[in-house]
């Protein structure tokens, strides 16, 4: 097991500097009344194609010698990992293989395309996802950027929360949704380099809380295929994120989808961002549990704001 | 008539700088791909109460003397004006009266209630607004802070603009939406006064053209109830606004509702910021109008993020 060090997310930060935005921190006077407690939140949605992942993506991508990088790269995500490494072998001009569920919202089939991919559809299962991945890979010879358990990608994504402590003077916790562990990992890995006495939490979907499940029993429960509205965050942590969650997470929260949909509509409302269901878990689990956040200065990590318009989650359709 | 002047707007922009936020600007590739042009995007809607008005409410109410304003402000407004004026009234502890079309988005008339202003409503109309607001004025004896014809609100407005030449370099135009012309006067005052070559166009609902009609008139053309579904534009050209729009506007352009509600949806998606449909109004018309915008700087005011969430155009409700 090859882990990331604090040296990894100096040369990643470098290296993907040219390709990613320095996210802007939004606050708001009414969330902070209703939390009881002081919010800041990162806008990855603000990322060229909308998501964090843009982050591990560039970093994984441009850090390919020329060799390895003239096969392209290949992956399988649930939707914005996949986006992403469009966009970033896009801006390399190298081949990119995604898998892709089904299921996966119209919108990001979308942007992968536009930037380039190549789409393989699998069933929405970790089993099937896996299954169909080996043999789109086995095919292009492609570098395989896994979405999370890679450790150029945590290394990546752990420039979010470098980003963020600069940005923000005094935070007591950051906060971020958990699925597969790359962004919280990655905030792990930051915090504790260089802000050890910040705290990391996650927050999960109630009907995909094999996260939650996992740091309890003390070791990774992987489930099949949950079902949630938080697309983003049913896929199963790995040993990479694992080491990270396990030894550095303060506590997992979870949120009831009536819970994401309302946090969703107020991020909404009160940050006027279009953000995805994934990124309102974090605001829904400090609005349940006050004992954690009132007080606090919590930094929240928005992770994406790729959806479809067409369907949102409080509107018919 | 009074006109502010340039130093107006310097003394505005120190007297307010604690009370607003200098607001970010957004690109996309892909909608300048599809525009052809260069866009650059000043988020007004990131405004702490969600509008570029705020400039000029907060402009007015703290150039009050202290006898002056403690008998509170008072205003009509189609709804950004209200909310923005209520908040500033409300961080200087001040009273705020405003008069309302009972037709006003509900999540305006909520935040007017929440910044502690009271409301008084009015139909529809200019004629049946300036009538209920006459008798509201009389009894609170507030100063009156008119959402655009008020020297005190242009000067506040201009320091957009302003912020906007110095964040972004070599602009070819400015583009704003046109209901009563304080953005729009405002931008022409600052580009008038530092940015001559600075081209400054307006963008207008086909369906409440009436500062298009007035510019091509040479005199105030005003509608009494236009119906558009860009609620912030319904209102008509006064002598001050008439003033700057007449002087130094290259042009006004127009789209229809259709139009415009397809630049909303494409903003959300392209920018994924929440903004109104009044805002959306400038893309429509520079998609529609490439041989005005093609290959050209544009920077583009996006004016207000306050909308009925359960209300979207593009949805059944």
């Amino acid at each position: 097991m090859h882990l990331p060090t604090w040296s990894d997310v100096i040369g990643a930060h470098e290296r993907i500097a040219p390709h990613i935005r320095r996210t802007e921190i939004l606050t708001s006077n009414a969330l902070d009344r209703q939390a009881g407690a002081t919010l800041f939140f990162k806008c990855e949605n603000l990322q060229p194609p909308g998501a964090f992942k843009v982050r591990g993506a560039c970093n994984a991508v441009f850090g390919l010698s020329e060799e390895r990088a003239s096969k392209g790269v290949a992956t399988h995500s649930s939707g914005n990992h996949a986006l992403c490494l469009a966009y970033a072998a896009g801006r390399r001009g190298i081949p990119c293989d995604v898998v892709m569920p089904r299921t996966a919202p119209q919108a990001k089939k979308d942007a992968v395309i536009g930037y380039g991919g190549r789409i393989t559809e699998c069933e929405p299962s970790t089993s099937s996802r896996e299954e169909v991945f080996a043999g789109v890979q086995a095919e292009s010879g492609g570098d395989f950027v896994h979405p999370y358990n890679d450790p150029r990608v945590i290394a990546g994504q752990a420039t979010c929360a470098r980003e963020f402590l600069d940005q923000v003077r005094d935070l007591d916790l950051l906060l971020a949704p958990i699925g597969g562990g790359g962004m919280i990992s990655g905030t792990c890995l930051t915090v504790a380099s260089v802000a050890p006495h910040v705290r990391v939490y996650a927050a999960e979907p109630e009907q995909a809380d094999d996260a939650m499940r996992s740091l309890r029993a003390g070791r990774i429960i992987a489930d099949d295929a949950p079902e949630t509205i938080a697309d983003g965050l049913k896929v199963p942590l790995k040993e990479l994120t694992w080491h990270f969650v396990s030894k550095h997470v303060t506590d997992i929260l979870t949120a009831s989808e009536q819970e994401i949909i309302d946090a969703m509509k107020l991020s909404w409302k009160r940050l006027r961002q279009v953000i995805e269901p994934s990124c309102a878990v974090p605001l829904a689990v400090i609005l349940k549990n006050p004992e954690t956040f009132a007080g606090k200065r919590v930094g929240v990590i928005v992770t994406g704001g790729n959806v479809d318009l067409d369907r949102l989650p409080w509107t018919k359709h």
